[in-house]
């Protein structure tokens, strides 16, 4: 877990908005964050943006544990309920891997369970090694 | 513009990220964001989720726009270039309005006017009114 | 379950493609599809355009089943895998419905039960009654 | 056009449903299809399956006039209009392409130039040669 930490908080983007790493091995991931009210939107619940945030970073962090840099191609995210505070969950696993091509489903959570949205992503993979190893 | 620009920046995710309106009628929206080192991802480029947050508040704009509340159901995103700096601009246009569902297409450039992303966005029209009227 | 098979025979286009509804109750559904010549495409394997057609006929069962007609908005289809012969099954599943929206998983496998497509459905709930009552 | 449409008449699953190819280019392409009885779904609307078809055979022939064989990963198809009758066409135009990766945005009409769906495919591009040459 050591390696992954440090390679995922080099993403600033999601160390900013305060995304953090629980978990991960190849094909797996979770990831948590706090509520905050800069996560809001203006209707005063948790941004979309802040939902495909969490659940991206967990693709990436469940497809990348490889080894090997993978290139997100395509995500799709639907949105279930509102969230407005709380530690939120994002949940990641592999449903299919090629040689070439790999599709994650991610699941985002709020603290009683509730499933607020679902992310499939579609990542390239380009068996260029990451810095660190996963095995 | 007043009225939009008011209501929008109430949503501070969007502030908080450094995302801004440029263009918002009934239909249509533009918004920007310059890129800054907290934006990068782990490979140091910019980050999914910060081009799905433009595109998203983007869309928001363009389909909340008509004064009617309009919830987010779905957002398919694809990405095909990679950006490391400058300004990033969304252009979201409503391709398909029935009275209870819309559909917007989203691009996403950088300064050279290369397309890195799309978003295509589906939300569903509660009929409530905002508090500002766009006519 | 006769009830249901008598409504869904009416869908000719699945008919006609022999598509079978085999399990079917509010919230969930299965189909099936023995390969036929006329189902490849011009490479050999299996069209998308037929998994997707057994996916989304499962859909429509699974989201129709509790008796309100509900209608499909958007579908999220990833291919995994190819297929040249034998029944393929598709299995649907409801993962999140409000009062509105419903979003069912559908996967794709083929006789040795290797995954060859996921098709994400959403779908809008009229709540005007069908012919048939499901309860 | 002579080489692509004996190539695309391959497809047995798009002839078999009354498809065909009127015109394609590397990154273009048109289909139709004239609406019949074995179209319809339980509703007596055309399916959604046919609609997909239409635009995923239209999708494979953009995308492999440019002469190497390309596969599909990930479709995503929104529906917007209803149709009973009549000639349907869709019309693909890709948006972008790396290396690697193509991505096709496909609007299918109706004969009064209704935009009935929209379909966003994407494809992974093998570098291998398909039979016939394009230039």
């Amino acid at each position: 877990m050591d390696k992954y930490q440090q390679y995922f908080t080099a993403d600033k983007f999601a160390m900013s908005n305060g995304i953090e790493l629980t978990e991960c091995h190849p094909g797996f991931a979770k990831a948590q964050v706090k509520i905050e009210k800069h996560h809001l939107n203006g209707a005063g619940v948790v941004h979309g943006g802040l939902l495909f945030t969490l659940a991206d970073f967990c693709f990436a962090a469940a497809v990348n544990s490889y080894g090997f840099v993978t290139l997100s191609i395509n995500a799709n995210m639907s949105y279930f309920a509102k969230s407005t505070k709380g530690v939120l969950t994002a949940e990641a696993k592999e449903i299919a891997r090629s040689n070439k091509i790999c599709t994650c489903d991610i699941n985002v959570y709020d603290e009683e369970n509730q499933l607020l949205a679902n992310f499939k992503g579609t990542a390239y993979i380009t068996h260029k090694e990451i810095d660190f190893l996963c095995h």
